[in-house]
């Protein structure tokens, strides 16, 4: 199955970084998903699909493991990967390195479902996310 | 004509703390808003009450001076007062202060005016707003 | 073993809200840390306390599962748990509920290392932490 | 007197639309930020070197008129420019603006004096801002 991943550089915001002079735990909710915006630019799934179709895709899980803390005026990269699955979700996962040496700075994962108008998940896969995943290699069926 | 004002407490988030160890100037717009959320509260003027009138109230002027930093562990006090006006505006003037001194640390003021759903500015007063101020005693018709 | 908990009222922001209507899901980490900072003060546990013994306690590890969305106008509660362990660790559960219904909203879990003032990661236990496990029934020693 | 004066251009987060779904007016702070952090890198005038010559230099003033609401999507500009003063101060004037037509969005100004150390104000102008001003032609004397 095609891999569908995307990297962008990431830029630390001075009012990112905390007392203890590494950037705050609660920011890198923005850098995945800045990492997420891009790779609904580049493969086309950004919120304006969904939302065109009908579907809120709330995340409804997250983690992030961070290995060495990023600092002021580093400028590190995030890759954001696509984990294709059955289920009527969207799993992804991001690495954030330190292009210097390639170093992982920070591991992470989401989760996404689908929700309707009504704010009532969705089981089944849409069919527009269906025809998404088939249009670029990542359905099984 | 009546002062309508409103105090509370706030706390200061580590997160709220930059590498100056004093608090960003971009968190202080959540500051204000809890003060305008405070205020909405006691005086019945809150995002619902205007959502429910078909009408948003976004701001078009902001702005803060900051006297003395704001540190970790400090517990300020901000005071939010409404400023009566002829103009289809909501105007608020903001005060935070040190409560073990009552030394000013920063003051502020925030104007917003009102859209339709089409997001169209409205130029005349909306009569669910001219009725709060009929009620709340700061009409001057 | 005593269990250590703590329970705040959470405050729902406008700002916080997204497009969607709910919770934006990167706004939950200030809700964690409003947490992390009511049971600092309740049980002496503090970034104060900690940063005058030599140390940072950056976070490793973090995640949130959200099962419900949270909306504007919601004063949902936040429970903070600690878990003893004996890593040179500070390990918390987090549980969001809305206390109409006692719905759970929200599960997470943090983990926090020791660094010293050198940003290097501190291995064993720092005698600090030690009595504070011991003056609240934490340590298995 | 040269002008100093950098645009780059902005990209709107999803997060950073409100329930209004416009841009919420507090993340325009990020976007003044992100504005003087490039022309810091352009003309030498960063965070790093105000540090590394002992001094914090904190806002003390920010405005901001919200002209036009962005959206989401939007790839708008922002364009910083440097105003020359004799006052121990930086100041900057900004605006952002609609690429596609040109049209002014929004329109701020920011402030920033000079601490000390001890988070002493700083009356006189340091000697390396001085400096700085003859380098890029923006000294009076």
């Amino acid at each position: 199955m095609r891999v569908l991943k995307k990297t962008i550089r990431l830029k630390i915001r001075f009012s990112e970084v905390d007392a203890m002079r590494i950037v705050w735990h609660g920011a890198y909710a923005k850098y995945l998903e800045d990492a997420r915006e891009a790779f609904g630019s580049e493969f086309q799934l950004g919120y304006d699909l969904i939302a065109e179709n009908g579907f809120y895709a709330p995340l409804v899980d997250f983690s992030i493991q961070y290995k060495q803390p990023l600092r002021y005026g580093m400028c590190p990269e995030i890759t954001i990967v696509y984990k294709a699955t059955e289920a009527a979700k969207i799993v992804f996962e991001y690495e954030i390195r330190n292009p210097e040496d390639n170093s992982l700075m920070t591991t992470g994962r989401s989760v996404q479902v689908f929700m309707d108008g009504d704010y009532q998940l969705v089981w089944s896969t849409p069919e527009f996310y269906e025809e998404w995943k088939k249009r670029w290699g990542q359905s099984s069926t």
